[in-house]
Order: structure tokens, then sequence, then C-alpha cells
């Protein structure tokens, strides 16, 4: 991606320090965060310092590089960070098996890094399909450079469509709580790429007017039976989408697959703390007494997906 | 309503002044208002001191009270501060009427807002009819005294509810940008009534998942095709409310009915400033450069609304 003109990547590891762009920063401070144990990336990723179900992947392929003296050790403190994200534990069985067989485990994670870069290029490749000139497309939370490493996943057809001067525009909703639409727009920004910031709760009125062609998101993990488990606030566009006869698209690389699990409502679903809802940075929103409830991913049944945009093509 | 154990209202005149809970500052600090011409009122009225249609209303027909003396420019000057609710209207055009026929303008604005409660009160009695015990209700914005002077819309056979010890459960939604939610929070909060906060994009899965008996919201006006115009999010959880089989309820009084205009989409929705949805607080959360829409309302379409409760029972 681009920042201020300059390509740049989410995460990068260099002399034996693994740098994670701050997104907890962004999109007010650029800041680099360093790692220099897998402790500290297991912190990382537990503070949304590095977020986007692809982006802990290849933080945690680091982690276990740094770990690898004690593999068992480092992969429990790894997985135990957050239970959503496939590309988490993806990432991590990689990295045991090429630390069993024997493989220099930086060059390991590298070529996952690599490899996993290359198939969020793909999918920008694939999904040019599904996107015309001046194609309006809404998205939710960042499924960017910033939640994959480069290119992004939802955004990857889009950056791509931008430099083939197809114009498109985006619609980006702000996702609350974290307020990770903000990362999108700044994404976008960076590469001059039009689009507007709505609240989640204007998606649908959009839709109904005719004011989006499209609905495209990342997705956290995706069930052998299509089910797709993202940001809280997926499933409302995905419905909304289908009522208003708006096509509803994923994309996702094939780590992002759990083959394991068939239904969504079998994925365990991250409660974060209710202070995310309760505040607002540092100013509490809510009156004093007052809880919350706070959700961080929700399911999306297969039935209102209408195609997964991966690195080989697109399906269903 | 209930604040920290006394009986007070939204609003009240005294002594040739408007005083109203300052909803701007709340949950945090309680503040009244006050307002000595009808100018004032207009100001309190766009920059959403009071907030809420039949509040608006209510607060509309004390400023025609103030400025009686020259009734077409006071009602001018009131109609252009907002322009999608319809008590609005209906207030002004109400007073405009008692002024012409030389009634004591104080007295009819008295007789306006004490007609107002109780047409809030009997919509509590009439909504009973939907709830059961521990009826799990989820609502948007706030549609309680608040946004009506006394016992709300919406709010008012939860308020019921809960004294006959049905032991109500409220989800409320925070309402982004101007998170109305935690004002909702706030009156529940002060009556013990039990309830959580949740973000906007939440809404959906808690219905999926079962956790949502019903929906239940207000309106800012309903036309006389029966589409209701409401908060921007309302639209959404109509349509998700539909697609789980869980009843969308409206309360409304009469004077929220348009009579004159038969589809929601000929409505005006006011959009107002995107920073409201740039800045949180004094804070801007999105990134320079980044743009905003910021519709403040939405349109439900008739078909998804299970029944609007007024004073008068339980429509369609």
């Amino acid at each position: 991606m681009k920042i201020n003109g300059k390509d740049v990547r989410a995460l990068w590891f260099s002399n034996g320090t693994l740098k994670i762009i701050d997104q907890t920063k962004l999109p007010k401070r650029f800041k680099v965060y360093e790692c220099k144990k897998y402790r500290a990336v297991a912190r990382a990723i537990r503070g949304m310092v590095v977020r986007g179900g692809p982006a802990i992947g290849a933080a945690a392929a680091y982690g276990m590089a740094m770990g690898a003296e004690r593999p068992k050790r480092t992969s429990s403190a790894l997985r135990n960070t957050r239970p959503t994200a496939r590309d988490l534990f993806y990432a991590v069985s990689y990295m045991e098996e090429a630390i069993e067989e024997g493989k220099n485990p930086v060059e390991a994670a590298d070529r996952y890094v690599e490899a996993l870069i290359d198939r969020c290029k793909r999918i920008g490749v694939n999904g040019l399909e599904v996107l015309g000139p001046h194609s309006k497309i809404m998205t939710h939370c960042n499924a960017g450079s910033l939640a994959t490493v480069d290119y992004g996943t939802a955004l990857s057809p889009i950056r791509l469509a931008h430099s083939k001067g197809l114009e498109p525009f985006v619609w980006v909703s702000e996702t609350r709580p974290r307020l990770q639409g903000m990362l999108t727009a700044w994404e976008l920004g960076q590469e001059g790429i039009s689009h507007q910031i709505i609240v989640d709760g204007a998606s649908g009125d959009l839709m109904r007017r005719g004011e989006v062609d499209l609905v495209l998101v990342g997705a956290d993990r995706i069930t052998s039976g299509g089910d797709v488990v993202n940001k809280v606030g997926t499933y409302e566009k995905a419905v909304l989408a289908h009522e208003n006869g708006v096509p509803f698209y994923v994309a996702a690389p094939k780590s992002t697959f759990d083959p394991e699990t068939e239904r969504g409502d079998d994925v365990p679903i991250e409660e974060r703390d209710e202070k995310e809802v309760l505040f607002v940075g540092k100013r509490r929103v809510a009156p004093k007494g007052s809880r919350a409830r706070n959700p961080c991913f929700d399911v999306t049944p297969a039935r209102y997906v209408s195609g997964v945009i991966t690195e080989d093509g697109i399906t269903q």
C-alpha cells in the first residue's frame, strides 16, 4: 500500500524484530510497534495493534519464528490471543510443521507472508470480475492492506480497479465499536480512491435507495458449510443486500477457510471488554451503571453470500 | 419520568421561560436550558438540545406562545428548524389556529402538551398487549420521556410493564452518530429497568440468535401509506426483524401521522453536518481528507411494520 506515496506493508521483520504499523494509533498517528520477543507479538495481537485475520496470521508466523526454540510454549501463547480468526491457527500450524521439519523458522515465516501477499494480489485480479466502471461498493471494517500485510482482501480488487481507471467509489461503514472503517478510509485516501464514511446504521437505507452496486467484505473464518464469520455488523449488511437485490461478496484467502467446522454457529465468537462500547476513546459515553454486550464478530449464513473471492477464483 | 427518584418532565414552562433538559449534555451532566424568546426555542430544536418528534412539537408549541404577537414570523422560524419530524408541523399548526381563534397562547400550549402526555400514557396501556413477562425488547435511538415530554412512545409500554412486575429487558442500540441510545439507557437506569447497550451493528445477529422477542421503536413521521420515517438505522432493524420472524412495532401518537404524504420516500430527510460522523465529541476519528454522508433518518416501508401502537390502539 502507499503511505505518503511510499510502498509500505502492515508489518515486516528485520534484524530479529517484528515491526507492525500500530493500528490502535491510526488514522491519527503513524507509529511502528516493535516486537522483540514472541510474547510481545501475542500482546500486539490481543491488544489489536495488529488486526484482520490474515495480518494476525502473518504476525503469528513471525511470533512462532521468534519463539522457535520452544515451539509448543510459543504456539500455545499465540493461539490463546484471539479465538475467532482462522488465519491465526492456520499460520501457527504451518510454522509448527516447518519447525518440526527442521526448516529455518524466519525463512518459513517469510515464505508464509510472501505467499499471503501473493494470494491477496490474486484476489484482486479475480475480484475485478464483479466490478464495473464507477461501481459503488460498500465495505465494512478494514479488509485492506493493514488487515492482510498488503493489497487487502476486499480492498484488493478495488485497488486494482482504481489503478485500471475504473473509478470505483466506496461506502465505508465506520464499524463501531473500534471504528476500523477509519482505517479503510485512511488506506483509500492514501491512494486517492473516492469514498465516503457512513455510520453503520445508514448502510441499509443506502441500499434501499439504490446507491450501492455491491457489498464486498473480508472474513475472519469461512466454514465448510459456507457460513462467513466476520466483524459484527456484516450479517446485517448481508441480509439488507439480499433484501434489496444487491450482490454480497466476501473476499478471503484459502487460509481463512476452516474445513473442520461446518456451521458458523460452532465458531467461537470473541466477546470483548464492554468498555469498547461504553467508552469512545477515553471518554465514557454511557450512563453510570449501564452495562454493554460486545460480541466482536457475527455469523452470516451461506445463503446470503453471492460468492467468495479467493486466490483461485470466485466460489459458489 | 424519575430522575434521582423525583418526577421530572423533559421540558416545562414557567414565568415566561421554557426550560428544557439539555439532551446534548446527558448522560454526563444534567443541565436545564432556558429559552426566554421563541428564537431560543428554534435554536434549541435545531441544535438538538431537545430532540424526538413529540418533544420537538411540545417545545414548538411553547415557542409559538412566546412569539404569539407575530405568529407568521414565529411559525416560519420554528418550521425551518428541522424538516422531518411531523409533530413539529402539527404543533405549529395547532398553535396558529388557537392564536387565530383568540385563545390564550400559553394555555393553548399547556393543553397541547398535557394532551401529548396523556397520549403517551395511553400508548403505554395499549402497547402492554405486545409484551409478556420477561420480554426481551430491542429499541433504537431514544423514544422515551426525553423525546416526548413524559412516559415516551416506545418506552411507555416498557415502563408500564416494569411497574407491573413483568420484568422487561431492553437491548439499547447506541444509535450513532449522536448516541441517543445513551439517553435511553439513562432513562431506563433511572427507573431500574434491566438493559444492555450494544453497537448498532450487533442488532441483527442478536435477532438471529433468538435473543430478541420484539423490536419497539418510535417514529418521526408515519405516512398515509404506513411507511415509517425514523432515526437512521431503524430500517435495518425492521428488515432484520422481518427476516428473523421477530415482530417489529412502532409506537407513536396521532400527531406523528402525516395524512398528506403517502410514501416515505416523499418525506424530506434531514442531512446533518458530516462532522457528526467524522468526530466523536471533540475528537476527529476520521482521517484527514475523508468525507462523510450523514442522513439523520431512514424510511421503513409499511410491509415491515407489524403494527403501530397509538393512543387509540394498535393499527395494522
